[in-house]
């Protein structure tokens, strides 16, 4: 089959059952409804790009499986060049969108991890998930799906395990197992691109022991399946969404979404772990580093828009983009940071028996702490070089800028270099949104916090190694053990 | 005249003429309309504490004038003991109130600062403004007024000098010298707290030169003075304002204004600079000194707030505050850093002539460095201790959270720790609203520039004289100096 | 008596018994000897000062008990304006010696300290300790005396309390009281300053339960006392002092020393605490607070020389130092944040009922994490200003550059700008030794490790309180409180 | 022939003719002089490895001309996979030795450069430089040479071009054209390992024009060639070699120094580049790209020690590591990152025709930035983990250590886990000399300065077509240009 276009996506979309939700009414059309066709726009973009002859490259691939043209974000991974590739589309997706899209993103990776893990469980233990995957996945490549991951559970108490939750529905969980599938409950939270997906990959929150067997689950499903109520979470100043004008100047959007299962039913060929705990700490691991090595650049090609997005605003402003060079240099050095210690993660990965590529976890986890904290300098220089307008989206509304009694003046002032007050305005509330309207989800927590990979990054440093170097340095024969513990 | 209570304050505002307009309308009633109501509330909270048994030594003082007890927001500062308690009401506002007050504020600091310079005037010039200033003062005492400072300009062309703008309107200015007064036209741009006062202190917005002389003007006027129209700017997530519910879920506000003078008249004894451009440089330092040295303490009253959010979040999550120490105390020392250089400035400043007491420019402008940089530190912590909830606000609404068809789901997965979820969802909301929903205004570039701040510190530091000091000590007795300029 | 002069303190050290060792052999004249002879002269330094017209205001004051004019190195400090005169007086003292003048420093801070706690001590015990310290106070005040202070103990094992130690001396200890006053065992180490000091000011190094109440001691004894011996430590490129030529470029210098007490007998009336622990707590407190408060200035000074010698080295090189604008503003910062922010702790101190002035100890604290911190910013810049030359002070030795064979050409190739190769060469140096030859001993853990602070910090932050505040702004009735340890 | 081994290297190097100088003093024989014996260790530590089982696939492989197995730092790197052992090699060379070694390094690098430079030339000119290096290439890999690079010229005043100072000589240069070879006059400064070396490859130190020509210059000579005098640079401590003891406890070492041509012949067979200006930037380009993307190892490896030895001394303090996981986890995140980052550069590179591999230049440059800033970082947290102790390396000497009448007792106040006062002490001194002592060079100005990388990562950025994406985002049709100079 053809690689689907734009048209045969919106389609696609239009014809599901509606289950979105949002200021507590039901959306009859993603694609048309304010609240939900930025986010569309944005996974749209996606697919013209692969139509698209000088960005086919980095969109499209062949399939290993067929030998088929496909989307990219449909492919296995079977190469640090192909992995490098994945980094590529995301920094590329965001100077497009400027924005995340989930939806190309997280279901590719659990199509990867799970094509491994899958692999090494049926080899262990006889079972036939991995032909299941591989079913899935001719479907997948075949209509270029876009399917979002589902990893993270409401958790409840944080200080409690999942059996111990006073409710036990706070993580995902399997209520029922028939001969045909599973039934499941419980809620998968703030997962990005849910409106403008048409399937969801659900995968574990977290590595489980052998009590919370019944949360280590891992699935597809339609995302308009019965039994799923998908509620859009709000995002600062998303009420702008739903307003005429261009106080939220952007076409394209992010959103993120609660999933709530109210016992869902997954056919069996569609289930690919229903309850092998012993496997889901694996499994994170190979999806935590994967994912925290690309991430980087998605926070590269945000970044980026924001060094052009202030640029351009200082010359709005009437001065030389020059004289903010070294906060440009910054910047810059920020998104490349991120960018090539991802890429660095990659390179420095394996290849997995099944075929697949798996990134390097200490240095993609040492990756997701720069994503959680370096676009947050970026961000605030952002702020320095646009000037006031921007620190706190301090205009008037565009009510006010276009009022038929002041909107004269509104404008008369806020013009400032050669470029129209429009153009100004414009350029204000796009480094607002990127900077203080929460316009971009994912960086710090998405995909896990950034102590959890502190966690990973000590865990993976072989210290005593490093002592025996430094002993070996310094002469010194004795051994230094750890204090035992005092009365 | 007794202390003001919050009544009179209010009913001072409803008598006031309304020509404060948001989202294209005119607001009939800034004490009760949504979009202002909030700030006003703020503003109240701050009369309200002079009247506070245990508040009222920082809230209230005696006038060095009359003798009387005052508002201390009204006050002389004749001491470092006093400028300090400037810093100390400021902190505890935010501690009240978790938002910039402008009217306590900027009013405040012009009234000392004209104070000082006028007195310079006349001395030099033989003028009366020093007069003046006093009258006007005995009337902001007995009153207890709110007025917020008004000193950014439109500017325009941010590489252009006022008198060289296409639009000479960009830089408010004087159309008209009468008998009695003055006729002045332009805007001044995101005045903090203007909804909630009721006179706005004009000030230059840098100093001039003598082509700008038609610039060089302060005066303070009604802030619903004929000809005067105030629009105020919208914030990020400012749609919530307007909302039933807890998405904003905060009494009290800030607001920022853009006032635009349709050639208002300034009646002469209202008038304290009007051409006399060489004190406009001296007006500037005096006034970002002080203003500088104690927008410390503002920053550090919020970052207070945000301290005790995030640690309470985290037991709603069910963590210990333990989990957290070291990132709170790193919070914690960025309130404190601001804060104490803040006072440190103060204790190095000097008594002018006048009796007021002027901080030390080279420290306040190095604290504003620091104001404009670890807030930010700050708030990214806060999100990393609350979660994913709290980092882009994800979470649904309102609306959703009391849905009839699934709040029930939306609560009984929000509920986390052993407080209800609405307490979790409110604390999630303060946060978003501290971090990212831009709740407050001008850390960064309210009052001025940081890299304004850093020429001054880079023009106040004596590098020759460090230089001499590292001669000395190095034994080095041949000049070293600049290299002239090669062909 | 009028204030002693540089050669009457010469003397005084000549005149002393030699028990000062380096490097195996015992130093016949501190004064001379090269290994002790700069920081002798960065001391006499000190002196003089008092009797330079311009810096006397600085150096000197008027004892508040005999109305004499002291050396203000052995005052009382009664007010903030007294303290604010410490953190001058060792701003300076950098800028005249470029080094650490600790027995101008840390006596007088113990004479301070121990004023106020004596005063608690007799009032609650009905002891005579005050009277004793006053009595001292006299004799150090009229002689001018240097003193170091002594607080640092050997403490053996880190993890277990000084009771516990195996060898019971890794805290200096009472180990005899007799009629006339006590026996003391055990050591001090890297004490500042020992080889230039007449006495010593003995504190105890950490606050103390009752079975540690052996430690509990704090006296003051002359620096040749029997029984002491002292052993100087060596610091990087120490060799270089006992070498001819300008490989060591500096006059001046640091020494820090270890102080070993083989039961030395300390007669009654120098005895100021001899097992009084629970006071041990408040007297760390305390001397903290003033300690941490002004080292700010400190590192200031040092930072001023490192301002200075990077700016004339950029333009040894050919450059003007304008290159380096934004570099040499972040050092001029990070000078004034350690200044400003410990004159802020001054100011929002307090005055205890002896008439001291105590600073405030959590802003004091918090200081000390910032004086471990930015002075290694600051290094780093300087090296990065002055080039490859100064990074590893890589440069051919002394010897080299003046080799009759081969000296002519290191010199031709060592010069750069329009200055000569030796002044290129001084000034290398001298940041070299600034940065990384270990010239300033004690910004890290110096008084204290930033861990120590940090935890003060966070104790001393009102956590529940910040909530609180939290809660009222978030409209939260419920209370949060700490979860509780779950099975 | 076999690959060489450490007696052989050792032979070859006496057998050289002295002329290498320290402290005024020829060196007679570089292996066992104490002031090169320890540089010599270190580089034979990179020949012992090639024979460790272990560590063979790292430090050998096959030549891509003749096949045979040869000595890895001999090698054309023609893949990512060949770059990135040679960022393992670094790695593991710290970890060795903890000290540069120049000479297993830069020769290598100049090798590769030189390698793909000059095919460009000879295809663009119909020179014959690539046979030469062709030729050279078989001697270096056949012998295993150890080669330094000399890049960085005395240059003179930084605000001149050589063709403009005052002396040609600050930058060395082509005195005379003989048919058989070239007559060279200058110096090369800083160059590190040349003590250890056999060979030295001479590159340009930056882009040339035209009338710079005589500059641009490229050959390999050996280290002992006639003319050439070698003055190795002191260091911080650099006396501690000379002495008994275990003040400096590392037999390993690194050493930089000053080369001074006095009309050094080169044989025509060994000039790969003689005026070619053209070539020099593309030149400095290439090398500095490899260069910079695989220096991020070295200092990481340099990072990995710091990380061991101060978890040993933490344990030998008496504490668990424990206690500092903190500040260890960001240790160790630093030295991923530089690692990290540059292993990306590399898998972002590109294949010159001629065969060898390219760096990415945007990324390795930007690794340089942080190879400048992240160690300074990693040596504070050691030096705060470490304790007083290392922080100035505040011990008494080795003599003081062992002294008759009183080493007891300085060991037993030394002392203090369970481990020797011995091993304590030889650790302390050991992150002295990794922090404060200057044990390794190079990293932030070695290869360039970070200002230079600065320059580099902001005219690499395509910050127009970044501009483009924020106007397309943001709806903005209007051209927005760098605003016209004004009057």
């Amino acid at each position: 089959m053809a690689l689907r276009k734009r048209e045969q996506y919106i389609d696609s979309l239009k014809n599901m059952r509606p289950n979105v939700y949002k200021f507590g009414r039901l959306i009859e059309d993603v694609t048309t409804h304010p609240a939900t066709r930025r986010v569309v726009e944005s996974h749209a973009r996606g697919i013209d790009a692969a139509h698209d002859e000088k960005l086919s490259p980095v969109f499209t691939t062949v399939s290993s499986q067929t030998g088929d043209k496909i989307h990219r974000h449909t492919s296995l991974m079977t190469s640090p060049e192909e992995m490098i590739l994945n980094s590529k589309l995301k920094r590329k997706m965001y100077h497009l969108t400027g924005s995340c899209t989930g939806a190309l993103c997280v279901g590719w990776n659990g199509f990867n991890v799970m094509w491994s893990i899958t692999k090494d469980m049926d080899q262990d233990l006889g079972t036939d998930y991995h032909a299941r995957v591989k079913k899935w996945g001719l479907h997948y490549q075949e209509k270029g799906l876009l399917v979002v991951g589902a990893l993270t559970d409401a958790k409840g108490d944080r200080s409690l395990k999942p059996h111990q939750q006073p409710d036990l529905d706070s993580n995902l969980r399997i209520v029922e197992r028939t001969n045909d599938g599973l039934v499941i409950r419980g809620a998968k939270l703030m997962i990005a691109g849910t409106a403008a997906s048409e399937e969801i990959f659900v995968l574990p929150g977290m590595g489980y022991r052998e009590e919370d067997q019944a949360f280590a689950l891992a699935c597809v499903i339609p995302r308009d399946t019965e039994g799923l109520t998908i509620i859009e979470a709000r995002r600062p100043s998303d009420g702008r969404d739903l307003e005429e004008g261009f106080d939220n100047p952007v076409e394209t959007g992010t959103s993120q979404a609660y999933l709530l299962f109210d016992d869902v039913f997954v056919p069996k060929d569609r289930v690919f772990m229903a309850g092998e705990y012993k496997y889901t700490g694996e499994l994170i691991t190979r999806f935590t580093a994967t994912y925290r090595a690309c991430i980087g650049a998605c926070v590269a090609g945000q970044g980026d828009i924001m060094v052009g997005a202030a640029a351009l605003l200082a010359r709005a402003n009437g001065l030389s983009v020059k004289t903010f060079r070294d906060k440009l240099t910054v910047m810059e050095l920020n998104n490349e940071t991120t960018y090539a210690m991802g890429i660095g993660s990659i390179a420095l990965g394996q290849k997995h028996p099944s075929g697949t590529w798996l990134a390097d976890s200490l240095t993609a986890h040492g990756n997701k702490i720069h994503v959680a904290t370096l676009p947050y300098e970026t961000k605030r220089r952002a702020q320095e070089i646009g000037g006031g307008i921007v620190e706190t989206g301090c205009m008037p509304s565009y009510e006010d800028f276009t009022s038929p009694e002041y909107g004269h003046l509104v404008q008369k002032y806020l013009k400032a270099g050669s470029v129209s007050a429009e153009t100004r305005a414009r350029l204000a509330r796009l480094i607002e949104g990127l900077t203080i309207g929460g316009g971009v989800p994912g960086c710090m927590h998405g995909g896990g916090s950034p102590d959890g990979a502190r966690m990973v990054v000590y865990g993976l440093s072989p210290l005593e190694e490093y002592g025996k170097y430094a002993r070996n340095l310094a002469g010194i024969e004795e051994e230094i053990e750890e204090p035992s513990p005092k009365k």
